[in-house]
């Protein structure tokens, strides 16, 4: 049974991503601008792939909102292409090529969203499939994506159908690619689910190119009782809708990241989704909206970083990196905090009531505690009180970078919606 | 608050649809064929309808079966027209106009059916819309019919939007259309309901047509928690999925009629679906499929004239009337079950058990009984059973077209999935 | 077919009932104490009915919060007896014979509540079914109401089940109730829905004392679905949980409302449950709690009157009656509201959109328009508007008293949360 | 983290369980005899469960029906007892303890069934709960079981409600129970799900007692979604309803056994229900009913011993074990399949079309595949198929205990609803 592609992601991929910034309208001077810059300061801790969001083929998109059946670009094989006014690079039918090798050169890895099926243009103008006889016409299905109107569903019961997926993965290969985000495909509100057999094309399809291409699904909340296939089939899968920078939000991650735990392994990442931390916004409408610094607190961002590690979500961040802050700098370059990301082999919610969440997870080398305090005013827990939750008393705090000891008559203070997170070594 | 429209339909309508026999692909002469016979023998019995069903635009249509995603014929603003292959006299932008004219000739109503929205090769395309500066790229919604490729919704909060349905209510009423019955629309399987603010355009553009044009929506089953709405916007609406001669079916619709009876009344006319009888599936394969009789036993036949009438359903017949045999006739020519189907002004179920169902009814002259036996054995109920479910000893048997009176000791016999229904006048 | 029991209301019923002010702990003075005013002071008006609601046969009751198991007073033939503590003219088994004879001879009538089924108690001791040989035990069903441990239900289908609800309103047509609150029947929310079978034994056990007792259904929300059983079963029944003084459960009820329109007629209720006006929630701790004056505003107050008057519910008050000030004592007692109440024939919504709510009512001499203003800000609807939404420009305002008479250039201006109701006579 | 409990169960338990063979209504004699049959002939490859199912202090219990409210055998401290007319040796208050020595000294482990909460007589009775001041009254919850009328649940956060289940635990573990099959608590259909505190109070209290008790929940299907806390909870749970001997349910199986795959680990086990093999339904009338032999073909009863060893479901025979045929026995009795359930580490499945279903699995050792036959007709698989389906053309065939070398132009021929199972070694 092949699940080689387990080996393209061995530890959660780290990256940036042009969404929660740049919405529908990311240009290529900006993607530049961000790999540039993890290149020379986010590289070092692990952080690798510069992802272009969706509508790269779109002319005119300018935010996060979609122009519903507007023209897009489009090679003659029903395959969409970038948008030469906004990747400059990509004129005279280059594709992703000269972006790819970009990044390439920079020490990166470059990542693409696309869309589950194939162009509606193409369908209603019964464009060619590449190496068929058929044309889109005769492979799609009539199924749609119920918030973008670009695609129809593609019949990969058809070998024309299952032909279009390799066709296209063929084309990302030949640029370059080394990530795939396809969207409209893990979680569907009006076909209740996933996608299943898309899925499956496009694995078939990535396999055929030889070319290790992560495979990220979206968008969430993926149904757990399809773990297993998802585990065949994806490096990582969203496991909630869009993620925003609101608290609610935040704690509701708490539950789903529960429920998937038993599921997350190596080269198989249940997804929390991107980290909107620092300047989001910037042409993104989405969410709460506005050009802004992020709308979480200290506490809660270090909450976040903290709840995406301990489960080994895969870390997308979101905000521009070149306006990143110290504070911000600081979330992303904890190494003690990438190293539990990356190390640790089990993990799992341990207790939960109003006021608090545990959480557990141990790497071969050490054993991890996170206290999260949930609610809304301060905590002050007594040492017996930490110690009923199965937390050590003395013990390497991650966030304050130094060593604890906690006696009997010294409560643990944690400020509400923050964390407190400690390290143990085995011996 | 103007509820004129329910003037148009005093009665349940009666008519012929041509879906039960050529699934999407009837032809004029068909039609015409059908209206000829109607005209001749049913006429004097109330029926007077004949709609031409589902996809009269689609030049390659030769079944039940939709061709996905193939080019339709449609005028200069976006509206559909009837195929001249199929329809000769729509040739040269006639439309139905002809057609129209000879069903009218013969004393009798011209009905077609239509799908919620624009086509989508008019969005895909930017196709005009009558009497605006937008195109159909501009008012279409990117939601979809789960089951038909031919249309998007439209927006018709946007004054072009309802713009869109008066052009069409406008040509079909210069057509001469009675009858629009509308698909799509009433239930929607991905969109968990009905499509309320298209309904409510669809009522605005008929009315200010003038005409009087039945408005019958599709599919079922329309929540019984849209009623209010639908009472005061159409004329009829399906309470069940696609009905065919299948005796689940048949058991299921009991069910569906006891719960939309309270909001039956007249112009507002629950619709148990057309009546799978006589030669039908003579180019459809849907349900059972297959070019036949019905597969309806005669006692089953008997409950379903039984049951749609005396919940006042709609009666359109399905089968193929220039085959109807003197059994199928004497179905469709029951004076007295006709009568009661439009003279009743109340009616409920009374009882059910694994065995029986018991509908009463009343007219202002009479009282109606139907015992029902939905076991799958024959019963023989003593005299005293009948009477504890309410049903009088003496009256008219309306299937026996006798007088009957029960003694103490003799059963009423009912067989399997047959109905005893009995007649008394008010004294 | 016996509909009979629709005679025994006529119009929507108008009370008082004790659970807003007591919730399961009202004693007889305060029930002859309210009785005594709404005799003097609103029996004019049509108010009549004074309801003792949940655990009459609970010694210990103090407030809405119920005693999980606690032994209840019961005779030999498991039914519940008022507790003499509470009731003093309860003593020696009178059960509720004094109080209905009080309340009798104040002009009025005499209601109780009554949970579905059979005391557990009885179930786990055996205890008799009066005229039959068999025991609690032998016609209990193992299904409860999930928020209140009194009762079991009861097997109907055995003639002893039957036999004991029989015996149940024998027992409380011999102390003169004239109406029953039945509770957890109408909807259950851990069985998905109407305790059917139940609710038939009852209308037969009454039907079958001869003594017209109304049948109220609890609690909501009832399915639409299971109107047409509803209709020829029970007086009225509850389409809403409990109702309390908050506005978004105000505005709510307008959904509920209008899906229920159809089935609404003389004799069958659609109930949105009791006014929480004037000073309420006096030993009930339920909803926003507290000892209080409504939370309503004055606008919200005038809304709720208009709906349930429009909508014929029921108006049954929940404040205590002998605290009404000035302002709730006009709403009880707009002459012209309550025979809009009484009179109406036909009634429903014709108009909602994110600002107002648009309703229509015709009574066979006059016709009625209630604009209702949901939106959180006032608003000043230009006459060009209110024709739009059918609302004629002259009438009689029935909130102010006072005939109107809209000039093209004056607007009409509604604060939020208030409405407008114009009253036109036919001519 | 305590997960200790994990090491009671390194393989799926394999035993003997009294209910497809005598519903509610075992004997002691029964449970002795298969006791001594097992630990003669089944031992020696590895069953060794001996489990008691539900309702052995109910004295009146008679078959799979239970006796609503009837009166069970108690102890003083609301703990219930075994019926000593059924179990002499638990006369005298000795409850079980003589039981499980006589199948300890068989060498062999003994279990029983218990019901999540607390009788309801105990709680209409008010009775003790050892070690508080508290009654049964004060800890009960207004909770049930909807098939079962013994019990209500527990309030657990109550610190008495957890004493309870301590001294459950304690009284158990003291009679020498090595195994406890918890009842409807891994899923409610009234609740829509998991009582999850009772069974974390479960964990805490055999936890407690220092025994080596395994923990099994029912009735399923348990939701995916609670894997997480299955996992750290309990050695296995019910992923199904109850499982009987008909096709429907087994095909239904696969995608149970799918959804669940990730989840599974040693001590944590999906458990596919008992194996209803051989003489069955002696005094159980649930499911088919009947005392009979299995209604499963030969073929099915592979197929079904494939998928629960490949899945590492537990094995718990449901058949009378003196009664035993060859075949059967045959079942029980193969190695290499018994070898497969407690080795294999990974499994799951790798394809699924309308004909079949392949499973792969692997140990330190072999690899495994499994080629189902669903449909209803014999299917003759090329060579070139086998191998499309990633299934070697070399290796041990374990039904035909035998090598087999398929070349290309020789078929795999599968019967209708049969196995072809593959083991091969690593190298």
């Amino acid at each position: 049974m092949n699940d080689d592609f387990r080996q393209f992601a061995k530890v959660p991929p780290k990256g940036w991503n042009s969404w929660d910034s740049y919405g529908a309208s990311v240009r290529e001077e900006e993607v530049k601008r961000n790999a540039d810059y993890m290149s020379a300061h986010l590289k070092q801790y692990g952080w690798q792939y510069i992802t272009v969001d969706i509508q790269w083929y779109e002319p005119t998109a300018d935010s996060s909102k979609y122009h519903d059946f507007t023209p897009l670009l489009m090679d003659g094989y029903s395959r969409l292409l970038p948008d030469p006014n906004r990747f400059p690079s990509a004129a005279n039918g280059n594709g992703f090529k000269s972006l790819a090798d970009y990044i390439h050169h920079l020490g990166l890895k470059f990542g693409i969203h696309i869309m589950r099926g194939i162009p509606r243009q193409a369908v209603h103008h019964a464009s060619s499939i590449k190496g068929t006889d058929k044309t889109a016409r005769d492979i799609a299905l009539n199924n749609i994506c119920p918030w973008n109107s670009d695609m129809y569903g593609v019949n990969v019961d058809l070998p024309e159908g299952q032909r279009y997926y390799d066709s296209l993965m063929e084309l990302y290969a030949s640029w370059g690619v080394d990530f795939i985000k396809c969207d409209d495909i893990a979680h569907s509100v009006i076909y209740k689910g996933t996608h299943k057999k898309e899925i499956e094309a496009l694995r078939k399809a990535i396999d055929r190119t030889g070319r290790e291409m992560v495979l990220s699904l979206s968008p969430g909340p993926a149904p757990v009782e399809n773990g297993a296939l998802l585990r065949q089939t994806a490096n990582m899968w969203r496991i909630t809708d869009d993620f925003w920078d609101e608290w609610p939000l935040l704690l509701n991650m708490f539950d789903r990241a529960e429920k998937w735990s038993p599921i997350s392994r190596p080269g198989n990442w249940p997804d929390c989704d991107m980290l909107p931390l620092g300047h989001i916004g910037i042409r993104s409408v989405d969410g709460p909206g506005g050009n802004r610094q992020t709308r979480f607190t200290k506490a809660e961002q270090k909450t976040m970083m903290t709840l995406w590690s301990i489960t080994q979500s895969p870390l997308i961040m979101g905000g521009e990196l070149t306006d990143l802050d110290d504070w911000t700098t600081s979330l992303l370059t904890n190494k003690e905090l990438l190293n539990m990301d990356d190390q640790i082999i089990e993990k799992y919610q341990t207790h939960r009531d109003k006021n608090v969440i545990v959480w557990y997870a141990s790497s071969p080398a050490n054993q991890y505690h996170a206290l999260f305090n949930i609610s809304d005013g301060d905590l002050s827990l007594p040492a017996s009180k930490v110690s009923e939750l199965g937390i050590p008393l003395n013990g390497h705090d991650i966030w304050k970078n130094g060593d604890v000891s906690i006696s009997a008559n010294q409560p643990v203070r944690i400020g509400s919606h923050d964390v407190y997170l400690i390290k143990n070594a085995d011996n």
